[in-house]
């Protein structure tokens, strides 16, 4: 299929990504002090305090969603994005969020706009019970367009859920899939291509098959799932936590197998959203392609010993989450398996 | 002088900061929870871990300097500003760093470009004994041009020296300001308005009344004061200090005086070095402005007593850092006072 798009024809070279990954590894391992408690490439940096608490820091930026938010004119939504997705990378790690700082870079400041961002900000902080403590707002000339702006957040917290940072997962463990609340903050770069550049949609029309407008589909906050899993992690019921971000599903649930077991997904156990068969549908794109791109309706997969996947799966779902059995752990090579 | 060369000509409106960081402060009010200890407006964010350990945050980017890193093609030293700016923010906290993570955003990921940033971050990692613990390359076509980046980072330090967080200070301690090493991380939207728009210099052209170029003298990494205060502090002999960033002297001593203390600082105590020079005679711009915009040779000033000035003198000295006594606290209304 010639026309279908792919990532690195949207200007994204994962393969450059991961050859500079490399290089940067041995460079941050270089500066690795007594403080350090994880490994180069964990959803989150673990260190110790002097007392041998430990607490786990995140950064993360909301990538190009940011241009659909510019093009909509609506700026309280990103900051959300940006909390909820840093809360869930420690969450992985066993963490609870303590505090929130963000970075907010812009040509020339405008009050309303940035107001706006931290308005969301806070707003999803207060959800997930951490303090917004700080925050730095650059004024950059040259570096951003009128009304346009970058974002990064950074969280700290401590950890909660020992045992999800341990992960000792086993043969037969189930995986069980949380729903995403949408695109999350992944793909929008291929989604961008696709909709506004290829089809000629604007945000103000309707997104194909649905009645919500292309703003409202692509700018659907990314959701925690500290709230849904809270009851169960508590409880002690979850092994291991992968979010599900850049790279898809089997670019994030590998970071939780052990050498000796593979990860079986089966694609048919859920139905990917609208909005996802749409954009498979109209790039053309192969279906591999599209599992490294976009999470496909699946945010957070929780890694779950058979006995406790009934009663994880109830407490998620009272807390307005649903969930999917997507397949189990099986002997293996630590690799992802989609069927 | 109507072609004075000013901040705001410059793209800069310090004014519509002023107002965006106080509806700010109010969003991040609302999400204070216990484990928050500091104030909106420090130098760092103070939080508690749940043992009672407090650490302190800060985030913070290189601003427009970046740029005269792009038109230099040298990419190994912004990471140097930025680890050093995040060190001396929450060591006037009283804070060690413990942890960093970046957050670099490019148009394109160049592998060489990225591993020459984070090779200058973990250069000044290791210099100030703290552990780069993570990071997000971020790669957002359409945001960044070829070989253009963003920048920020985020420290995590630990309470070593609560006496500069309590900032008892008194009337009649000194004000020894500890030298920059050059233009530090502030003003270069006015710099490059001003050397490059205005006088039409390239940067490999010789900066005026100096031997070195306009890429040595701007691109002169920020100083770290940890090492040059160690000795000091851990003798508790300092009872604040005030990083010199955007604001100047004026806009940043002025957060550790109580409200019954003015700050006089004697600009005739020291001479600005070269660059400051020449940026005020180029510029036409009225010395109030200058010491808004740049810190004027002084990057760190300690408020000391009287009789630990000599011995802190001589300690920061020893380190290889000049000192100046500037002036002293007198009674007043938390202002500072250029005399």
């Amino acid at each position: 299929m010639t026309d279908a798009l792919t990532y690195r024809e949207a200007g994204v070279d994962l393969e450059a990504a991961r050859r500079a990954k490399a290089r940067i590894a041995e460079l941050v391992e270089c500066t690795r002090t007594g403080a350090v408690a994880s490994r180069f490439g964990s959803f989150g940096g673990r260190f110790r305090a002097a007392d041998g608490r430990d607490l786990v820091a995140s950064v993360d930026g909301v990538g190009t969603k940011l241009k659909v938010a510019f093009l909509a004119g609506r700026h309280d939504t990103v900051g959300i994005d940006l909390v909820n997705h840093c809360v869930n990378d420690i969450l992985a790690e066993g963490a609870r969020p303590l505090v929130f700082m963000d970075y907010v870079a812009c040509g020339t400041l405008d009050p309303d706009i940035v107001t706006a961002v931290v308005a969301g900000l806070a707003r999803a902080c207060r959800d997930n019970g951490c303090a917004l403590i700080g925050g730095e707002t650059a004024e950059m000339p040259d570096f951003y367009g009128v009304g346009e702006y970058d974002l990064a957040g950074f969280v700290v917290g401590e950890i909660a859920y020992p045992a999800v940072g341990e992960r000792r997962v086993e043969e037969g463990d189930v995986l069980l899939g949380l729903a995403s609340s949408g695109l999350h903050t992944n793909g929008y770069s291929f989604v961008r291509r696709l909709l506004f550049d290829r089809l000629g949609l604007e945000v103000t029309d309707r997104f194909p098959d649905t009645d919500r407008t292309v703003a409202e589909v692509l700018l659907t906050p990314h959701r925690s799932y500290l709230a849904p899993l809270e009851s169960s992690l508590s409880a002690g019921r979850v092994r291991a936590l992968a979010h599900i971000t850049g790279g898809g599903i089997p670019g994030n649930l590998d970071r939780v197998l052990p050498a000796d077991l593979d990860a079986v997904v089966r694609t048919a156990a859920w139905t990917p959203p609208v909005e996802f068969r749409v954009l498979g549908r109209e790039s053309g794109a192969p279906g591999d392609e599209l599992f490294r791109v976009f999470n496909m309706g699946i945010g957070m997969i929780a890694v779950v010993p058979p006995g406790e996947v009934e009663r994880v799966a109830s407490e998620v779902s009272a807390a307005g989450c649903e969930t999917f059995v997507l397949g189990e752990l099986v002997p293996g090579s630590g690799g992802v398996r989609l069927e």
